[in-house]
């Protein structure tokens, strides 16, 4: 884990901050090969949380996200 | 392993304090595709430290974490 | 997530700026082993946005990028 | 390889300290998916060195460590 | 993608300015597991850009890079 | 690829230092899974060259090092 910025003005973090206020369904591909899907809660400069539909919270790793797939 | 920060502010970092202090079960997906159960003892920069139900202790390292998932 | 520059003087930034302007047809090989293909709409300093001809967008992290090939 | 910081105050750094002073048998599990066992013999910020019961010596980069599990 | 230094005066960076004077094929492994050959065209902190037989690019993320071998 | 320092009093830069001197044979276990042999020629903060029986020289990118192994 390694000394972050958090710069809200880049399009990366506006993207993940806009699906948390639009609650949109969104699929993360890991380096794992996980494939999972939810709705983003709460993003910082190490993680992503996630909801599913049956509210199993899950806090993703960024520095193990391939993509993400908003659905539209 | 990298000049690292612990920013107890953010989410995530204070999320894994709350596991620790709740003692609550929880789901850790690594990069190598093991899934290790147990309960958080502590945290650092680089490391995530569990203990099972045989009291074994693995200590996890972060940059291996992929994501998280307390057990509810 | 780490402290980045996005030194747009740097060649490789620059070559994504350029498959960004002549909408080049661009394939993504991922870490993963994912092979992603289209359209560059935005980079910035951690991810790469692209578009397929089903108008999904799909946000690639660039850490997780192996290479990527243009489409001559 | 990067920038580090060898922070002894950390509990994961002064954890691998103990097993060095313990001589405690620990399993490394690494993101290849191998698995060493041995003695800690030192450790600096990119690498810990183990020797095995044939006294050969392997010399782990820490950036490839996913767990490590000493043997109690 | 990471703060960098681009320093000229290391090993590894010299060698591939030879590699790119002289034109020699080289073979690039990645963490993939992919096999690339081309001769290379440029580098910078980021990426190596090669070129195949067929005139085509490939820009390789050096953070995907396992080895590279000079075809003698 | 990352600001670095490479600090030759660190015990892992050192013994690196150490087998190119006596030019022991040394297997490299990378995170590909690939395992290389060879002797050692030269290391810098990013990458460690080594060059085997048949005079083949191959530049290992330090960040793809899982362990390495000195033939006793």
């Amino acid at each position: 884990m390694l000394t972050t910025e958090f710069d809200t003005s880049l399009p990366s973090i506006r993207q993940v901050q806009h699906l948390i206020k639009e609650t949109t369904q969104v699929e993360f591909k890991l380096v794992t090969g996980d494939l999972l899907t939810g709705r983003v809660l709460w993003q910082d400069s190490y993680c992503v949380c996630i909801v599913d539909e049956n509210s199993q919270q899950t806090t993703i790793w960024k520095q193990a996200i391939a993509y993400i797939k908003p659905k539209n």
